[in-house]
């Protein structure tokens, strides 16, 4: 009988083990995908991409392997070779190959100059191309990032006492709803796609206390914008026992502290290829949604007439403002108008017209929404009933609050959102492995 | 301007903070929800249901408290009282309340016994009761048990060089399809739920050579079974330049160590509420698939008449052979004929009728199914003629393989399986927070 026992150790050595053997005399294997090709008379120059990085590997033009058929953009190999210094190379080595083994070889040419630093494909043959254009060095380099700013957001959380759950995304067709939801057919009952895990997170509070999720989210919002995808990722959070409102965004500033102390600890080399600078959370602004109206209506000469929501100029807006007045990134607008939030949003006791909840801006857009929550069975019901709405499909929602609820709040983060402003891109779709939108389903 | 600098610290303590305070004068704070409460004549006693744990709060039937209203179950209390030692309570201590300040009261009593350490309820009723069952201390347990799975199986692959990423969920009508897919409508265009991220992790092995992903898979299956959901989490993995097809189960070895290291490391208490015994994983026996059936059908003279799968009692006792001859609980079984697995699998060069697959069986039941891909396009090409099938809808997928893929394969394991079999249920609906099956939709 045959038994594993955990990893091997591979022959084939990493960037990091192969740094260490610098000037060794030692013959080594490494293997990794052509990224490019470069004649350069006396000698040939291929560049391994690995995923760990790049690597530089040399053979003399005088050399067997001048006239390998292999040596093109796309096959897979594995060199053996010696690690020799080069200052100039990256990681400061590069291999001096002496034997090449062919992994698998491309059926045809790349469509796009995936090995370039920059390709200059339109947005459009990117996304067409996708399985291709993200081999590309920088680009694969800002999903690297999002795996980031996702692990600083999870280990902030559990080291805060934060269990993660895992909530259906097909449910029945719940109250909440309206025209933006997905459809389906379950077994003959009609079904939707969760808009968001707020209802099953909420109930998860009186069994957990403090819950998070991150997992997709679907919306059939018609919206065609640089800023909107039908399908994202959710970075979901909700906690009880909270004293009040406060403590939501203070926890979120938490997180994205953990977020960029991690980026900068593990992720310096995606930072240095996309050339990011981080955004500062060390000290985050809160203003009133009102006040911050009045403050960029004034500062900016430019009044808005939506008195019940903020116009995406006027995030711009309050995003400039504060990065002037105050050199801040993040801002916390609070207290947004009951009328423009859900039913289950707690109201502001000094001013009911008002409720204890807020956005967050991040470089002027809107990247979370959150807020307290009303915990109350009786003012839950209340507030239903006053909204013209009914009760039907909320029935196991409404028994978590039946039989006793802390007071608590939440907030869900757009990944991707999050991931653009912190890269820098200007549209979400830059910062989305697959974007689903009102025109995309493939690839 | 007012700033958010990060977590506040709160005045109300943990259970490990309360028990740095065993004995001393202090008057501390505390918060929960009332578990349950006994009258035991001199003394009143409540248990307070905290994220970390139960506490026992005692007070004297003579003091102002006893007639307090708040103190029912379900409750959300702050106590203000001391810390004093009890060997015989939870975690060595008891709280000797002084005041008690009402967060929010039941609006009716529970309908369930949650306090009861088994609430000898059916499970249909359990599930019916999701939002309340789940605040049982055992049933709870269970899922910080699952939470740990998955914190285990991502540690570890992050340890090893994978990237996680995120893929869309909803998608185009797609080739690998068959009738076990949800449909729904996208903006007038026919699209599915995604019932694996197969194609995509296998893309994006060309691009990080190693990614993984923890997200939700959606299969329209008739079964109804003790271990079929309808939505499920996948912990799914794909990993590029492997030698073998070993490579890949020596890896999924490795995870299932991590997780068990990680379950006894940091879940105790709940391993202990369950009395669970962790299986073992430092090493997995492997056995050809028809090696398996004809040592089962030898041992137990049970002789199973489809050649090409097993049955599930020839998977029952499989693990029992192997529990039995090896004393071992996982098991990878190997080379599942060719005829029952994906176009996309590796036949074996060695008798084509075979592939390069594996099941892995916890206890008996699969929870993984894996193999080495076919990555070589022209090899793909004929095999997807061979079977008769179209590429239409395949042309991103099969673009990563015309533009080069290294040799790859991975696994998807069922984490309500794996969770259900670590923690000794019969029942997959048992380790599902909330299950989806052909009669259940809610809650």
């Amino acid at each position: 009988m045959e038994f594993l026992t955990g990893v091997k150790e591979k022959e084939t050595k990493t960037i990091a083990q192969l740094q260490a053997l610098i000037g060794s005399e030692e013959s080594i294997k490494v293997n990794g995908a052509v990224h490019s090709v470069r004649n350069m008379g006396t000698v040939h120059f291929v560049t391994l991409r690995k995923r760990d990085g790049v690597l530089q590997c040399v053979y003399e033009s005088t050399s067997h392997l001048e006239e390998c058929e292999h040596l093109h953009e796309g096959a897979c190999l594995e060199f053996t070779g010696k690690v020799v210094e080069a200052p100039k190379a990256p990681h400061g080595f590069e291999i001096h190959v002496e034997e090449v083994t062919l992994l698998s070889k491309p059926a045809e040419p790349l469509p796009i100059p995936v090995g370039k630093w920059k390709m200059n494909t339109t947005l459009e043959t990117n996304l067409n191309l996708r399985p291709i254009s993200l081999r590309n060095i920088r680009e694969r380099a800002k999903f690297r990032i999002q795996e980031g700013v996702v692990r600083g957001f999870r280990s902030f959380l559990t080291s805060q006492g934060f269990t993660e759950i895992h909530t259906p995304k097909i449910g029945a067709k719940g109250a909440e709803g309206g025209a933006n939801i997905f459809k389906l057919d379950y077994f003959h009952r009609p079904a939707i796609l969760e808009q968001s895990p707020q209802f099953y997170k909420q109930m998860m509070v009186g069994v957990f206390d403090r819950v998070f999720e991150t997992a997709p989210v679907f919306r059939a919002e018609k919206h065609n914008t640089k800023r909107h995808l039908n399908e994202y990722t959710s970075l979901d959070f909700e906690m009880g026992y909270i004293d009040s409102f406060e403590d939501i965004m203070a926890m979120e500033t938490g997180v994205f502290q953990s977020i960029i102390k991690l980026l900068q600890e593990e992720y310096g080399e995606e930072l240095r290829i996309l050339d990011v600078t981080l955004p500062k959370a060390d000290k985050i602004p809160t203003v009133r949604f009102d006040e911050a109206k009045e403050l960029v209506a004034k500062k900016y000469n430019r009044p808005f007439r939506n008195p019940y929501d903020l116009e995406t100029e006027e995030e711009l807006l309050i995003g400039q403002y504060f990065k002037e007045e105050y050199d801040a990134d993040f801002v916390f607008v609070t207290h947004y108008p009951s009328k423009k939030r859900p039913f289950y949003a707690m109201d502001d006791p000094a001013d009911p017209t008002y409720t204890l909840s807020f956005d967050c801006l991040l470089g002027g857009l809107e990247i979370t929404t959150g807020g307290q929550r009303i915990h109350e069975y009786d003012m839950l019901l209340e507030k239903i009933e006053r909204r013209g709405m009914t009760t039907e499909g909320m029935e196991h929602y409404l028994m978590a609050f039946k039989h006793g609820m802390p007071p608590h709040g939440g907030l869900g983060i757009g990944l991707e959102r999050l991931t653009m402003k912190i890269l820098g891109e200007d549209n979400v779709r830059e910062a989305t492995l697959f974007p689903r939108d009102l025109s995309r389903l493939e690839p």
